[in-house]
């Protein structure tokens, strides 16, 4: 059953400003995870902020990072703090005032320390979720690791537990302010991001069809809906 | 006249991993960041780090940004060493194995102390580089910030002389391996972001047409060529 209490608020995840944008709520945090491509991982290296593109894969309420990417962290700070935000950008806010122009996303920024993988079930079963989060049925399809590079792939677990959620949705704030008389289009220019049509590598051999698992993603925005996911899961 | 050098490379951007995948190419770095719609500022407050994703706009060799977002860091630190990450997913890169699987990218990293914006004539040019930055004449055509407004908003800058870029495209890198003959399907699946047709404000009165300059917009990727983007100003 899925665990309906409110995200807790610690000092860091407390929303000082802008505080009707903030969320308690886990289905919102699932959701801005799920749809997903990549976080962007915050270390503190030397006393100076890295911000690191990477992919992430979940498991129930882990989050699972290739280590390789926060490497010269962990090197230097073995059992630091980090933040990982996922970020989704849904349009601009086109007001009549500059000053009134902003952006609809949905964000997540998740804070803990990171715990380095070593069991090698839990590793595969990590590096199963990182592949399965964007192309679901890819574990069962591609060629697994095999020991050597087990060996040489480093897995960071991170839990959720500690987890700020921002999300601003709908038309512009100064729809009832004096600058509603101006004559200046408001509104919002959304945004979508879409999967295109798969392209082959060209030394592929002739004869192996594209997977339906592969075909079904195009057109469609990332994070495929849960249930086309089980499905597709079998 | 474009700046040709390469951009320079110090402790920090120095590319320890992936060297293939690092640019010194200014041309790359200004395409990443003219295509981006936000950054992700990399902030230290108290010792962790705080990724927060924020609007930017670019005015020569300057980078804009609110500096509402990393308040708590300025209060805490001024002076304070960020790291603004602008990160572009263009697709998956689907292999015959697990381990070569990754995702086709182009990222800029930028490191340096923020300035804040005191001067009223540059906050004016940066907020302009802020509206400007995403839909180019929207500065001209809303109503530009007042007085009052302007002292509310704070504004840094930061100089792009610090960045790192890196790139990957193309088909996976296992194509001439081994596990080429494994009959497994190999290529891209890409991955695009456009523009939508633009929501009116409900609270718009009727009479109040689209402008132009919004209307180019719809269907097109953010980040538009720049002779459009010439166009538009005027």
């Amino acid at each position: 059953m899925p665990d309906e209490s409110p995200l807790p608020v610690t000092e860091r995840t407390r929303h000082r400003r802008l505080r009707e944008q903030g969320s308690t709520d886990r289905a919102d945090l699932s959701a801005i995870l799920a749809a997903g491509v990549i976080c962007h991982l915050g270390v503190v290296v030397d006393g100076y902020p890295m911000v690191v593109p990477t992919v992430y894969g979940l498991d129930g309420d882990t989050l699972y990072l290739h280590g390789s990417v926060a490497s010269r962290s962990l090197v230097s700070a073995p059992r630091a703090t980090v933040c990982v935000t996922v970020t989704h950008v849904d349009g601009l806010v086109l007001a009549r005032s500059v000053f009134e122009h902003g952006v609809n996303y949905r964000s997540a920024m998740i804070y803990g320390t990171p715990r380095l993988v070593t069991d090698r079930e839990e590793k595969l079963a990590g590096l199963r979720a990182l592949a399965e989060h964007i192309v679901p049925g890819q574990w069962d399809y591609a060629r697994r690791p095999n020991s050597k590079e087990l060996a040489k792939t480093s897995l960071l677990a991170l839990g959720l537990a500690e987890t700020s959620v921002k999300i601003r949705r709908g038309p512009p704030d100064d729809g009832d302010s004096p600058d509603a008389a101006l004559p200046v289009w408001a509104g919002v220019l959304p945004l979508a991001a879409a999967w295109q049509d798969p392209e082959p590598d060209p030394a592929l051999p002739p004869g192996i069809p594209l997977p339906p698992h592969i075909a079904a993603l195009a057109r469609r925005p990332p994070g495929i809906p849960h249930s086309l996911r089980h499905d597709l899961l079998g």
